[in-house]
């Protein structure tokens, strides 16, 4: 006989049972599900819960299972064709079918409440810290592209029009500004991947007073206790994470629309790896940045999942609710984009390049110095800039269109030259200041780079205790 | 030599080609994929455009291929492990490869672009078939549960807290109109189903003058003409299902938090099948409605699909875009939840029943008739409902709780019997008007299990025509 | 004394009962309660249930308030300085004020719950009427445009990127056509605004037999029976119509997108009304589409409220609920911003024009005819189409850049002659057959201003038979 | 003469003009337009950059429109009756009308879009530091009431039905933990906004060399420099903080549904304070916790607005886009709403308390103990958990219904009392623990209420130097 927990409520239909088991998507977590067992089972046997003589023979299983990061569970529950409402019942079921009688020692101090909440909060920290180490190396490739292009005039937009022209220096560094306070923003959030609910029963607790630091140690969270109603009923961290992420995609989503909108502007300007690139099956002088078209319907799909899963949550009344488990799938899916947006972006904006005559021919007749032309006169003749503004204004008026002959007219009005324009635009203090702000960006990267990394070897050290 | 577009583009990489191809996703409609094909070839060679001797081998071998739904291709590409950006262009690999040059006559006429949206037109309509069955099916088990439970009386909600009481036909007969409602909504729809945007080319037309009409009639679709940027461009028809399906799955939410919550508010009272049921790992008194709960999990998640294929919409210039491909996935999705999760009502709602006498004590207490009493009152004195009503508030104020003792009081202070107040609830006009309430709502049942029959016996009898 | 219905309950704090209050945004919708209001006591008095000697001055007072459209009431809540939960309470108070205890009769056979079921469909018929009305002047503004410029050719695009080449009739007609199928969806679902809820009680009936046939023809509403569950606690009617505003304002959204992508791509060559302008105010070249900016924000807006209303409705039990009064506001928000936002559209279509030179000299050196060329090739040769298309796209390869002096080589490759291409393109059967499109689509644009006329005037009969 | 932007652009309309205009929503935000004006004016005299002689009326002007919150602005721009862009269109016209051409100096070295940028940020400080403080209240309100209740016996849910039960500290503890990591949320986000974007001109950067130093200790900012395409065309601290607050509101939802839900499973037991509730026109008996309502649809509304944010965003391409603008507005409706409900649930909190009479009589026919027994059972017998769960399983099936003769034969089957039973709830580690988890939580309390006051002071001494 295979254990089921409904065995005194009755069967169930396999298209009811497929409908609210989540046997399917555990597999993605199953590993750390095996590994909270262990921390809880070598714990408990620590402290004299479970006898040493029953406890042993699990060990050796669990550590078995962990191994194989639990796909020997799920070829034996293939084999064995039974149905389980999740993992957790599932490895039980395992647990009896190889220790027998000693598997109905686990069953004390923990609920599949407070185990989920544990494994969720494993599941995410190794999933960001995976972030954290691919964001930083597409932060690495925009510092690359604004350490190279510091000599490379570029357009700069407002309205989706030419407003301003500067280094292309400026353009990649505000990437990697952006995306280094995402960073933060992701790092930060791990305090919350720190809390320990195991112990915390299904809802108000056990009688069981786990050893905290035990479990921690092994696992990698704080001992402190946390309420457990909070533990088994809240899934903040989840939510927390599934926003920054799609923060993260919103951000990457418009660097995705200036990519595609150069691309269009400025034919032929923006040298983009070709793999990245498709045409189409009847006009054979396209060339679509596909990946980039990508990119931004998936920012919109992780935002939609992240409203999902906040809709979910809203109505629910607290304590665990089985619409709980449906948000795990749907941070699963956010997590998957999200790694591999990344790497698409990293790929991208490393073959990425400029052809800066063709950049620099289309900027020729748009007048994208104008704020400097004002501030220039009025800092030069004294004047108020207000007055400067409205005379260019009115000189751009009178030019009907605003081309290259419109562009001598009042240049020439201004006694000025185009070189002495390109030497304003390239002396603005924010150009002159660049070397340093690239200087204090890579030494950001290094100091992140080094968090992340103490981060990750904490975690080795746990787990290698844990599966000591 | 496999056929690939990007021949002269050059090759890409297998994480990259993976990112923007629809391959995986495109399975679920490779069918329709095959049969817009072959009744574009027909239509072709009909026209003489497509040489009768090279058109007869692809015909030949697409009609297989439909036969197979499509499988044997994916079975090609599996052996022959080539990547294709998607089943386009694959089927077209795959016609070069069995018919050799004559598969280069069928790259004319069409595009991806117009060939998709008349695709994605089949598939919903075939999905929208199936979910307009099996919620006809859903109406008819609440029309037979409304019918059945015509004496008994439950309580009726506001504010989450009691305020009538009622015949259960009440709580029945409501969710069957607002689910007719919403069908009807889904069968309206319809009409943007039957657009053919075959033949409109990439953006704005092909030079090929292709029979609409032929076309039409092998996929039972309209032969008018539509504006090509608008077939080959907008996604408006999905975007109208994805909408309507989130109103559906809301109403179907409500009624799983209405059966949670009767079950917690009346224990046992509610005797629901057992399928339906599961319980804790730890506490063996619990008997949870999991289905229930995925139900209303799975309504957040079909209107975060919704609004993530919006915002995939939303900031996009006209024409298509490769962010629309995204939406097809997403609409899968929704579609997949939706028949899940009906069949689930169904046959949750087929189990249902009801103990009356634990309702019948349940109420016993609680004053769900202060209303009708109101109205009794001042149709009989000829006094103000409103001063009835405070006097009535004054009582209920004055007894403190309001419990049994106080629900005596109050019916002795107008010499009432509550088999008095009872009667008044049963006599309401809706009552006594129930039957025929009821009749009406089976005839339009009917009249809409006959009406969507005859749409799909017609699309069955192109099909023959096409497949002929 | 003022009528409260908390009087028994106990005193408020005014920073809660503003909290919970609507009597703010009741504002907007205070008519229609009055309205119903008088439709209810003009049929209790002819049904003799509410003495015509205490109904008298009660009808008197309404008509009067009904004339006044409400303003009379909220400026005596203004001076008499009382708070009250919503327009219905404080209607009630006004009607005791000033008929005394002869307004005590109308709280007899409806609720609140019934009542602004009732208001909100009126509400909403009415601002759907007006945004259908809006809707057929802008597909008028885009069919003049469509009429207008047949004979200019324009680019078409997919990825962004300059795919066809085509007539501008293309482009308008294909918005009016996209925008006419959300019409038709707008004016399908005025049948749930047709629904009556009023008599419903509170949740399950009242056991005044309501004569619904009176209601009916001063109200406009249709007379069958609504289950009172449904009537009470169901707002999918405004949901839907949420959902439809969201589908209109993303076509508008791409519209406003295609116009400011146009408006960079090809500079001046877009002539927009400058009363959509705005510029920099350091930057005096700028001309930025302003008013187009706007709309594509104000359509995600429009997204963000529907799901916000979703999201209230998700996970509410059955039967009223106050979250449902949240949903009122978001409805009026959504409305607003649509009627603006469609009047915009429709100055700025009506003051739009293209200049054909500017336009002409960006597409030529734009090979937007290559899948007319690639199907002419394989048409006149009987060469296999993707033959010829990977002969074209070896050609564009050996070009390098994709240019003038491609294109010419392009074109004496297969002895063509620019005049040569543009006739192919100006000749597809699509443009061929553009003008029988048009007076299909002026026809249909005829007979749906009818069909609004027709409800309008019947609106207008029931009214008037009202306030008789 | 006015000043405006748009004088060579040409007139626009009203209607049009106030579709894209900010100006009434800028209201809220122009006392930090008048601030950030001030120390870009008083740092460029400094600086010599504005001649001191030119610059004072400035920096008188400003000064007295500082005092006034800028309502003086507002009260000059009705009389007027000009119609402006935005209040900083606006601001300048009221510069020139009262200091003539002075006014004209001070357009150097800003733009509107890194001044706005500068706005949103001091805007969005003061806001969130609001809410900071609220939610200490808040926090502080449940830390009284888990105190206050520690021996009061509660149950407590999972799956919606009666899970354990435990000390009503658990609850509220549980609560203000997790809004104590909402707090720390909120408030590592003030990192984004103590950036400092004046300087950045509209998208590349000003010739002038702007002391950020100045500013920075006038406007409370850091003084590092900050790419300018980051500075004007990011929203991503705005983004954030919707996010957050939509959390916050998600779990304030969450409180509220428990009240409601538990107000109508043991009638009578939550004392609510009467304010909170309201009653029904027509039924008299009902109590409705109105305010409970209104948060959890006010929490749907936070989150369609966080959404419509978000799809504003998605679509843009970098650099500054008037859609931004819209951004603002919705920032504002959902501070607006989080605050007012802070105060609600502050003041709701500290008016509950609980008949433990009715509570006590409630959970007596329910088995809130199951999974202690268990675990007691096996802990004093040795023998495995799941065996006994299995024992207990089938005991309650035996019963048929679990009620209180079910119970008594369950307890008599282990030989324990009731008084057993609660004893082993009340002893449970957790409830041992608690005296200390409480006094951790007064602490972090005090240690957050600390820190938000160390920042608001120095905020405080910045904007004294500024109007010093």
């Amino acid at each position: 006989m295979t254990l089921r927990y409904r065995i005194f409520i009755g069967q169930t239909k396999d298209f009811i049972e497929k409908y609210f088991s989540s046997l399917e998507s555990d597999k993605r977590i199953v590993k750390y599900i095996i590994m909270v067992m262990l921390a809880h089972v070598k714990t408990l046997m620590r402290q004299g819960i479970i006898p040493t003589s029953h406890g042993e023979e699990i060990v050796r299983i669990l550590k078995d299972l962990a191994k194989s990061d639990g796909e020997q569970l799920y070829k034996w529950i293939e084999q064995s064709k039974a149905s389980y409402e999740d993992a957790f019942e599932a490895l039980e079921a395992y647990l009896y079918e190889f220790a027998e009688a000693d598997a109905g020692y686990i069953a004390i101090g923990r609920s599949r409440n407070d185990h989920i909440a544990t494994v969720l909060r494993m599941y995410l920290r190794d999933s960001i810290i995976e972030i954290l180490n691919t964001l930083l190396d597409v932060r690495e490739s925009l510092l690359r592209k604004a350490t190279e292009l510091r000599n490379v005039i570029i357009p700069f937009f407002t309205h989706g029009q030419v407003a301003q022209c500067g280094s292309a220096s400026t353009y990649f560094i505000s990437y990697e500004h952006t995306l280094a306070n995402i960073w933060r923003l992701l790092y930060q959030g791990l305090d919350l991947l720190r809390e320990n609910p195991l112990g915390s029963g299904a809802a108000s607790g056990s009688i069981i007073n786990l050893d905290r630091e035990s479990v921690g140690a092994m696992l990698c969270l704080d001992p402190s206790p946390i309420p457990p109603y909070y533990s088994t009923g809240s899934r903040l961290f989840i939510l927390h994470y599934l926003n920054a992420l799609s923060l993260l995609m919103l951000e990457l989503s418009r660097l995705a629309e200036d990519m595609i909108f150069l691309n269009s502007l400025i034919p032929n300007a923006l040298k983009v790896p070709v793999e990245h690139i498709a045409t189409s099956s009847i006009m054979p002088h396209k060339r679509n940045l596909v990946t980039m078209e990508i990119v931004r319907a998936n920012a919109a799909k992780v935002c939609g999942l992240a409203f999902g899963a906040q809709s979910i949550y809203k109505g629910l009344p607290y304590g665990y609710n089985l619409d709980l488990q449906e948000i795990n799938n749907v941070a699963m899916q956010s997590i998957d984009i999200v790694q591999k947006t990344l790497n698409i972006i990293k790929d991208f904006i490393n073959g990425l390049s400029i052809d800066e005559n063709l950049v620099q021919k289309f900027i020729e007749d748009k007048p994208c110095w104008s704020s400097d032309l004002v501030e220039y006169i009025a800092l030069t003749s004294g004047r108020p800039a207000r007055e400067v503004y409205l005379n260019l204004a009115k000189l751009f008026k009178d030019c009907g269109a605003i081309d290259s002959a419109c562009i001598s007219k009042v240049l020439s009005h201004f006694n000025l030259t185009p070189e002495d324009i390109w030497n304003m635009v390239k002396n603005r203090p924010m150009e002159i200041n660049m070397k340093r702000v690239l200087e204090d960006a890579w030494t950001r990267l290094e100091r992140d780079r080094s968090n992340v990394k103490n981060v990750s070897l904490a975690i080795e050290k746990c787990t290698s205790t844990l599966l000591s």
